[in-house]
């Protein structure tokens, strides 16, 4: 198999190595700015850097856009591809749909759509485990599907199918357990910051927190807490002592409400 | 030094455990029920159980509530303690006061009094390295202070001097940081178990959030997300998926909302 990335950012860094360290071959590396992809293929054996996203004398089959979410409808207007050549997006959030409405607007292409989404935050330079890494696929051609599915078990071990509303609900799901989890790390760094308390003080307990969460069968079974007990007093107390910061407050009253709602009785 | 153990929980279980580990001899293990103290010690090479609160025989000079944070001052208002000894509680919750108080209004008792917090989740029979788990160290006494500090570092490098406020501080941020976040890893769950998509798919990428999180100056620098970088159409697609579950309609808004705050130039 051969493909080609378009974009230069963490995921295409990511893919690009992952792809070249399992042998498949990578035709070219888009970027906007030539500089940017000259960067990308740098370390790599072979693969032609571009600011062209004219791929009609590609040998690549598969063309992995790597761009962020906004920019996804904007190549799939000015991408030309080889015949017979499938395209896939990389995001969680996008519906399958954009690749198919786009191109038909703008173009008459032959091509076959699908989406390859790797279900992990990327840091360019920051070397991974891709094997853990789950990839979920989609796409609405059999072959295609197979085609994908393929090319995700060179470089995972844990490969899921999922349709567009799956991959939506995925997409939420993580929203609650990475994004919120992560601000709520962050409040609670303020909290201890602003009585001049180490962070370090809460880490042991917080990796314990989490340890046990993902090893339980549900989170909500090894749920602790004043809110979980119904421990009306230390609810107050911790109000009370917040209560100078309406943006603290609206944050407990909200989880600790709906913490109430999913323990009662 | 010789200590005494007042409760059969989860921490009592562990520090009976770690001081004898350490040499700290335990002189008496209290249960309300005698049966629960026997277990307690069953496996411990000396200490008696009892179900008895008049401790004026002990040898022990160190005598640690473990009880739940209601049934402390029940406790200190039965409890017959040998001159000059100290009676510490282990709640985050809980001002150093309460000791002080009840001690005050039902006994004439010379004793000193101070907290002696270990910041961790415990389960009996679970084992963890103590020498990591900070413990948090408060007394009115100087001396009673330096006697607890002493104390806490034999099982532990990780010795912390908090007031009560700061206590309370310590412990609103533990509820954020552990109790909440706990509650959105169900949440992100239940969301997922709606589709039948299994938690196993998140369970990489969550891990790698927490690991960025803890790792970083402050969990704010690492936050990503549709709220983050004001993504409108994510966020609304996301509030459409969750539309007909208030809670999750609340919860989503709430931190997505704080998130903004947070981020905004």
């Amino acid at each position: 198999m051969t493909v080609s990335i378009i974009g230069t950012g963490n995921l295409a860094w990511h893919l690009a190595r992952v792809f070249e360290k399992n042998n498949i071959e990578i035709s070219e590396i888009y970027g906007r700015e030539l500089s940017k992809a000259i960067l990308l293929t740098d370390d790599l054996y072979q693969s032609t850097p571009t600011d062209q996203l004219d791929f009609s004398e590609s040998k690549a089959e598969i063309f992995i856009i790597c761009v962020s979410d906004d920019a996804i409808e904007q190549v799939c207007a000015r991408i030309v591809l080889p015949e017979n050549s499938i395209l896939v997006h990389t995001s969680g959030a996008k519906n399958i749909d954009i690749l198919d409405k786009t191109l038909k607007i703008y173009h008459d292409l032959e091509v076959k759509t699908g989406v390859f989404y790797p279900v992990m935050t990327f840091k360019k330079g920051k070397s991974v485990d891709f094997l853990k890494i789950p990839v979920c696929i989609e796409s609405n051609d059999e072959n295609t599907k197979q085609t994908l599915i393929k090319l995700a078990k060179v470089i995972s071990d844990e490969v899921y199918i999922l349709n567009s509303e799956e991959r939506l609900a995925l997409h939420v799901a993580a929203v609650f357990a990475n994004n919120f989890t992560n601000h709520l790390l962050a409040l609670s760094k303020a909290i201890l910051d602003a009585e001049e308390l180490d962070f370090e003080i809460l880490k042991p307990i917080i990796s314990e927190t989490f340890k046990k969460a993902l090893s339980s069968r549900h989170p909500a079974e090894v749920q602790t807490g004043p809110a979980k007990r119904n421990d009306l007093q230390t609810l107050k107390a911790h109000l009370d002592y917040i209560s100078d910061d309406e943006d603290l407050v609206r944050v407990y009253k909200t989880l600790s409400e709906s913490i109430e709602d999913w323990h009662q009785d």
